[in-house]
């Protein structure tokens, strides 16, 4: 498969199709309408058929999609072939939320190591996970070979931990704290502002009142 | 000021200004300028003269910005001069961690009303929201004129909880289920999909290997 640029607005939206071919699945469908497939994703079929288009063409004419076909392809694409484990790092509420939160349900991520602070969680279980002390964040990283973490530590302590992260092997930091990180070019960081989401929607609601 | 559309991206990025805003008045600082404003951000200039551009011009040739000035007029524009308050709708894992979290820490949102199905929480105080049952959310979202509500309910009760939403009056719904929601065109559901999150991360993390 060509390596060509797959815009990020597709990118995001492969996860949604992934999601949806998988309940056609349990539901015994092999074959979907693009019209249906479109208003189930709720995204224009020009839209799904420009982002297929990126991977090669995938649908029929007159036929539709095939859904074990497309289903075993965005698994690839998606590496939901193989389990990936990623970290967590600072396990305060919304921190032990997500550990509680089954990202693995109908994904193939696994949370496979936490890492705070506070004496009394390090070392032990929380939620099927283990938690380390906050010193063994690169050596565990390293060890563990895991490149891909979600930050969940207090917004004064972000960078810092950001740079050991970094340091310890990551490649991905899913960033749950307000703060705009610095990271080297090879680094990805995506940012998940929840306050910021919040704000936007009721920005909207209140100027079209 | 006049009502132009203003782009979804730029809206996005209007609660990161406001909040870096806060952070300069914090300290004190009045002036800032505009590759200094840029850095911090990190969103390049020409995109926040532009974003700026939507609501009047706002800086002045090699002056910058005036915090005071930009704050005031921020804080308006995101109606952040007076309370909102939302409802949260589902007190699972995840919505119990939603009302740990303070929204309110640097913004005007107030979660003033939990709703769940579970009698054992039911009328009871969680992290100082009080939680009604399911059964109350019509009446209580217009006796209590709430029209912004944050969906944490499980994936297969999702639709119908919205329906109820709406019929209660919501305006905005910010969606953390993975359910892509049918509702009117005067409504606007913002989806927050953490599983779409990470694999677009992991996605990127490993195509990029």
């Amino acid at each position: 498969m060509a390596k060509a640029k797959v815009p990020r607005a597709t990118t995001k939206r492969l996860p949604i199709y992934y999601r949806y071919l998988n309940i056609l699945h349990d539901q015994n469908v092999s074959r979907v309408s693009s019209s249906k497939f479109a208003k189930a994703v709720q995204i224009d079929p020009a839209t799904i058929r420009r982002d297929f288009s990126y991977f090669g063409a995938l649908g029929k004419r007159g036929y539709g999609y095939d859904v074990n076909q497309l289903l075993r392809f965005f698994k690839k694409i998606l590496h939901q072939d193989h389990l990936v484990n990623v970290a967590l790092i600072g396990v305060g509420n919304f921190g032990h939320a997500l550990l509680n939160f089954n990202f693995h349900q109908d994904s193939n991520v696994r949370i496979a190591a936490a890492f705070d602070i506070k004496p009394d969680i390090i070392n032990t279980v929380q939620s099927d996970v283990p938690v380390y002390s906050m010193k063994d964040l690169v050596s565990q990283l390293r060890e563990q070979q895991i490149d891909v973490v979600i930050l969940t530590v207090p917004a004064k302590a972000a960078q810092n931990v950001c740079n050991l992260a970094i340091k310890g092997g990551a490649k991905g930091i899913l960033n749950f704290t307000p703060v705009r990180l610095a990271s080297p070019a090879n680094v990805r960081i995506q940012n998940v502002d929840l306050t910021n989401e919040l704000q936007t929607l009721i920005y909207f609601v209140k100027r079209y009142d």
